[in-house]
């Protein structure tokens, strides 16, 4: 045990980055015991190099199966260690898909979630009908072609300042439902088709119910122009399906 | 079972490209029985399709947890089935991890094994201090930085027609070690170091020790210019070390 060679010390907040590969987690967030999560993992691996039991917090509670390339945590330590120290302490007690990135002492109000001024997602889709074998706990699968040009007009739309409450899961609506879209686009690299999301923050479900939308466009299930009016119905029955989780990876978070 | 709807008709012999991701395979060749293996589950497949059970040879008998990108096997069969539906039926019984990529009629005295001319295999190093979360089925991770300058000029004496008894797992080395090895080139690609070989054929663990005492180079353990003193050696033990399988993919079969 590290723990014991560690004598205790001022109070820190320290700010991680994790990347994490959340194919077999149940999501970020500790919820009923017993569950494997990243946030569970992450609180573990805090307590066996210092010893204490602390809450480590993260700016986005990623759904069960999606990925982070740099999801942001912070937790109270009185640690003396360096960070560079604890960083290296974290990882070899983290199972292999979860990896620090980085570690830094920050000022003590630091929060990662209620600090946060926006976060950018990423989901990739495998449009072919060419049964994939690689990477495809990273992407999502589709077999016929999407129309790209279409589903770019219906992203048109979405993007500004709006009621998103069409593209919530409804059990977790929140009191306010209204949220910025600052970027949405569509890009095809290869075989795949990778769409970008970033706002200020983002609905239960929002990304993963735009995605799974736009597949609905692209492959001519629903009209592009009907898109405005899915958005100001503010019903989640009037938008397409949730895209699966698999292809949602949380690629930036900004302060 | 579609195998009761289709009559047996003439002999044909067919040529199958199959992709691979070779991690939870004992390799392509059925050996023990219960051992899961690649050609074991081709021609599970081929007789849930055709209702026959035939020997799918393939021209590479890749390791337990080798990849492939485009594996060559070939089969006999009697089913009146046009390739294209042979192609999907197989790719719906496969297991999501073996991809038909294409199928088609060859002439009778095909042989995926014995008409190979040529092969091309990659081996992928991620070569970081940092943990890596993603693609850790596909990659090799080594923790030091490399010196791609000197794994190139190490690399250089291999090239050409030489006995690589030196790089040869000993226990199986054939009659005549002698092969002729047309291209070795590394580079780097991001955070990654790509090396990819192509030869007549391969003898046993080939690459993976080239691409193991080109490591040992890298990093400096071996100085470049014993490399041609190793391959004179013809003893395996001067070599360094066998690189893991999980880096290595197969690319291409020339015929």
């Amino acid at each position: 045990m590290i723990a014991k060679r560690v004598p205790a010390g001022r109070k820190r907040v320290l700010k991680a980055v994790l990347a994490y590969e959340g194919t077999r987690f149940n999501g970020w967030q500790v919820q009923n015991k017993g569950q494997r999560t990243v946030q569970a993992e992450m609180e573990r691996a805090v307590e066996k190099v210092t010893g204490r039991h602390v809450r480590v917090t993260g700016a986005s509670r990623t759904d069960a199966g999606v990925h982070a390339e740099a999801q942001v945590a912070h937790f109270e330590c009185r640690s003396k260690l360096p960070a560079p120290v604890l960083k290296r302490a974290l990882n070899h007690y983290l199972p292999r898909e979860i990896a620090v990135r980085s570690l830094k002492d920050v000022c003590k109000v630091f929060h990662a979630r209620y600090g946060a001024k926006g976060k950018l997602y990423r989901y990739r889709i495998y449009a072919s009908a060419e049964k994939p074998v690689f990477e495809t706990a990273l992407r999502s699968w589709v077999t016929y072609p999407l129309d790209l040009a279409k589903m770019r007009r219906a992203a048109k739309c979405l993007i500004g300042r709006h009621d998103f409450s069409a593209f919530c899961t409804s059990a977790n609506a929140p009191a306010n439902p209204v949220r910025t879209l600052r970027w949405l686009s569509l890009k095809r690299e290869g075989g795949e088709i990778r769409i970008e999301a970033r706002a200020n923050s983002f609905l239960n479900h929002m990304v993963r119910i735009i995605v799974g939308t736009l597949v609905d466009v692209g492959c001519g299930r629903i009209r592009p122009d009907r898109m405005k009016a899915i958005l100001e119905s503010k019903d989640r029955r009037r938008a397409g399906r949730t895209a699966e989780a698999r292809g949602l990876t949380l690629v930036k978070v900004n302060y």
